[in-house]
């Protein structure tokens, strides 16, 4: 029996979870759903962002549909009560170093992009980012200096075991698209980023097939916006990969199209799949939200975590259809709503 | 006498600069002008990147115009001989903590814009990035750990002098302009962006007429691309601004046209005066390269260190009109040299 985690959180986060459920369940796959509460939800019902039974949950289950993470109410709270810290906490207890961010423009929605659609529709890359170092996870904290004067510090730093698992990853996937890996660092600037470029430089060696560049974070934001048809898979670090595939999924229209998968192995079980969106708290409850990403996350669970490729295939040609039949959320220029636009991808599966 | 340093640099900084100090010197300001090696020139004739003689020659001058550094063939250096680190010893003796990049996309240049003409259009803004601090300037290097692996780290750090000079000159700034300041940082993951987030709050006080806004750089990156026209002055950390400035610049059409200035004072002495654009060393010596981001920097120069704002406003009203009466590089879609462009551009004044 393959069990699925439900982590719904905040804001949106459940209406469009709801959404991805329904999608699941048309397909008969035998799988049993556990809901457990996580952010700000778990924090005003439990008083912490991640409690141990949600991780129990979370352990326990072949796959993790998570939803959203993020409530104004939570902004004054301590950092640690904080809903971000359920995401990075998760992340970290379940080794989930891999984040899979594809970036392609779906037929039709050329009009969603801010790019010209010439540009928009060239679009078609995975933007692969480290998600268990780097500044995200080095000491840090508050400091007085000698003068008195308050200071704030984080540390930076990856290890070449952490740069050769990812970038491993990052070969791997390239050797099944185009053969095209861009590594984004700022090696001229930052140690980081000089261990980074070597690990990378002597991995290649073992993938000759591949032809590797390498850019500067700069440099990659701006080609990102100039020339995105470029790129085929993109590896780069934790807050480089933040910024990036935020970007990235804008230029590919709007952000509600977009999944996400985090992995602790190439391949293999205990995945977490998240659209890319955020809790949205000033659309939550009205029902505006694109279930799209949430949806195609769903995918992406089926794909990696349950190696169900067909199943997976049949999710993304349906969400296809449904947006070249004219379903449209008001995201996307459209007027339906969340559930209508669920409803618009079952019909079409 | 008012002299002015020429570091004119490496790749294309001589071409564009030339035409830039053509443009000073048809204004009879009674200007002096002083060349000083600098990047990759200054270390294959003096064997370093910043020579004690060029830094004299910079501290000594009203102002510096900066063309660009950074050569191929000094990428195996060790890091303290590579070009780059010219500029950041240049920021760093300086005291150079600001720099200004206006973002705006002149009138008929619609179409080098990646964007869609309506979203280009509305884009008129400053990035005001921090120069002095961050993670630019911390301990850095590499260390093995226990079990023998090998890690890089770099020290991100802000102490509290440190932001609020920058966000003093960021809410001066947008005081003169739309009276809408948006500082970005990382907040939810980062002390360092918590502890500059409290120092622009508190600061706030004292500018009740000027709209706060804070975002996420992630967010702030989709943004650019998804409405850039909501943005007058974003004030951001060394590393945030050196990414999300060179994406703005994308977005408002050709890197070839935007200038910078980096400031020891909110208005004063010794600002250096550089293009965005870098060395571009594919395109060096040909005559290809855009110098009107160039020449548009010896008009900050005159503004901001000479106090001549009508001079200014002379050369960017020539800039203009050369662009309206059809003058382009090939950046622009044109076929004009980088001394026709000069040409057209004196020819405007
Ligand atoms: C919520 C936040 C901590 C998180 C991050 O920065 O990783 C988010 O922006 C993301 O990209 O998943
Ligand atoms: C050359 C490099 C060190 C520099 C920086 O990162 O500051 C450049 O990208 C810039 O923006 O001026």
């Amino acid at each position: 029996m393959t069990t699925i985690a439900i982590l719904a959180g905040d804001g949106i986060g459940p209406e469009v979870t709801a959404q991805a459920r329904r999608v699941l369940e048309a397909l008969d796959l035998d799988l049993t759903f556990e809901d457990a509460l996580v952010g700000g939800a778990a924090y005003f019902a439990a008083g912490h962002p991640l409690p141990p039974e949600t991780l129990d949950v979370a352990k326990r289950a072949d796959a993790i549909l998570f939803g959203a993470v993020g409530d104004p109410r939570c902004d004054a709270l301590e950092r640690r009560f904080r809903p971000e810290q359920a995401i990075l906490g998760l992340r970290a207890a379940l080794g989930l170093f891999a984040n899979l961010r594809p970036a392609t423009l779906f037929p039709g929605l050329e009009d969603a992009s801010a790019l010209r659609p010439e540009v928009a529709r060239e679009i078609d890359m995975v933007i692969l980012r480290e998600l268990n170092g780097d500044v995200y996870f080095g000491e840090k904290g508050f400091r007085t200096a000698a003068n008195g004067t308050r200071e704030g510090y984080d540390v930076m730093s990856y290890n070449e075991a952490e740069v050769r698992r990812i970038a491993v990853v990052g070969f791997e996937m390239a050797k099944r698209r185009k053969n095209k890996l861009c590594s984004v660092d700022k090696a001229n600037v930052l140690e980081t980023s000089q261990l980074w470029r070597d690990v990378v430089v002597e991995l290649s060696a073992d993938y000759p097939e591949v032809a590797l560049t390498h850019m500067y974070v700069d440099n990659a934001a701006m080609q990102l916006v100039r020339n995105p048809g470029q790129f085929d898979v993109i590896v780069t670090g934790n807050l480089f990969g933040d910024i990036l595939s935020d970007q990235a999924s804008m230029c590919a229209g709007s952000i509600g199209m977009l999944p996400s998968a985090s992995l602790s192995a190439w391949s293999g079980a205990n995945g977490l799949y998240e659209p890319i969106h955020g809790s949205a708290p000033d659309i939550a409850g009205q029902g505006k939200a694109n279930p799209c990403a949430a949806i195609l996350s769903a995918a992406m669970l089926l794909r990696h975590s349950l190696n169900q490729e067909e199943a997976a295939l049949k999710i993304e040609a349906a969400v296809s259809a449904a947006l070249v039949a004219g379903a449209r959320t008001p995201d996307l220029g459209g007027t339906m709503t969340t559930s209508e636009m669920g409803d618009a991808v079952l019909a079409a599966l």
